[in-house]
């Protein structure tokens, strides 16, 4: 289990938590089926007409971190905007689904402070790298072994797996339906509970 | 009127519109008044336990604009940042607070263009400036006065007043309780018109 948390900050400035928000942080390598599995739980969500908002890198880079490379520091700040605005949602009664890389474990536990007890659900998509690397969805593995970039999670740069998440997925031999429905199980099992 | 806008950029990651959703922002000089009324509108959306989130500048420059100063590209900036998080909170049924000076015209049409047709309401906070002087809340225009300051909003960088809000407050003339019930009467005549 995690420690409870400090009240969110963004709750001296909002009316109180509402029920059922929650952010459902998917963390993993790149190609590691973050993103699809968030956009099958939206249809999961959409189907049952709960509130739902995904925040992942192509909605948030226009706006919020456009400023952003991908130095430590640089991905610390993106994981931390991201984590922001979905503790303000959550607040509000929505889930959140972020895929987010997110490399570092000491930025994820940033981000679980910044929520409401209770209302961060990280879940580790587990692929092992050699699945990811055969998937390689945006090119990116191939590029980081040309040496065309550096920098790159989980071939020059650490991937710090969590220790004690919510829910750990192997998405490497689980398919995606299956990885949807395991992930809403726990997040339904999680919500009846609060 | 307003012409209507193109969806917003955060509807294809998102449930559908919930009702009652809506930017409240609340443009103007610096000391004019608009933390003040947020505030005040805060309190009666709170006694009519009315979802809301107050998005001002000291809870967003923590985590979303600790990297901004006070030129004209940082402002901007600042101000497409708060209004792009307000814009994914109003989507989900949420009443979003925004008292933020932004200045420039052009950047608070780039604002309203990526909320939802109908979810942002223009408020100018139009206090003389120098009523805005005399108050001095944060002792801005002293400093700006003494040289202390340069590219201080109403005196040596402009402030351009909305030609067509939603609603005009004459916050210099008008006492606190009358100004917030202004703000909340056109409000609830929009959102009961939606």
């Amino acid at each position: 289990m995690n420690p409870p948390q400090p009240p969110s900050t963004a709750s001296s400035h909002a009316s109180p938590a509402a029920p059922g928000g929650v952010t459902v942080w998917l963390t993993g390598l790149p190609s590691a089926g973050k993103t699809t599995l968030a956009h099958g739980l939206a249809e999961m969500l959409a189907s049952r007409e709960v509130p739902f908002q995904i925040l992942d890198g192509d909605i948030m880079r226009e706006y919020l971190t456009n400023d952003l490379g991908f130095s430590k520091e640089d991905r610390d700040t993106n994981v931390r905007r991201i984590g922001f605005v979905a503790s303000l949602l959550a607040h509000q009664g929505i889930i959140v689904l972020c895929p987010v890389i997110s490399p570092y474990r000491a930025t994820r536990a940033e981000v679980r402070a910044l929520h409401d007890p209770g209302r961060f659900f990280e879940v580790y998509i587990a692929t092992p790298v050699e699945v990811c690397q055969e998937r390689d969805v945006k090119g990116l593995y191939a590029r980081a072994r040309s040496g065309e970039i550096t920098g790159m999670t989980g071939i020059d740069d650490p991937y710090e797996a969590p220790l004690d998440p919510e829910l750990e997925v192997a998405a490497g031999t689980t398919s995606v339906g299956e990885s949807v429905q395991l992930i809403w199980d726990a997040l339904e099992a999680r919500l009846s509970a609060c």
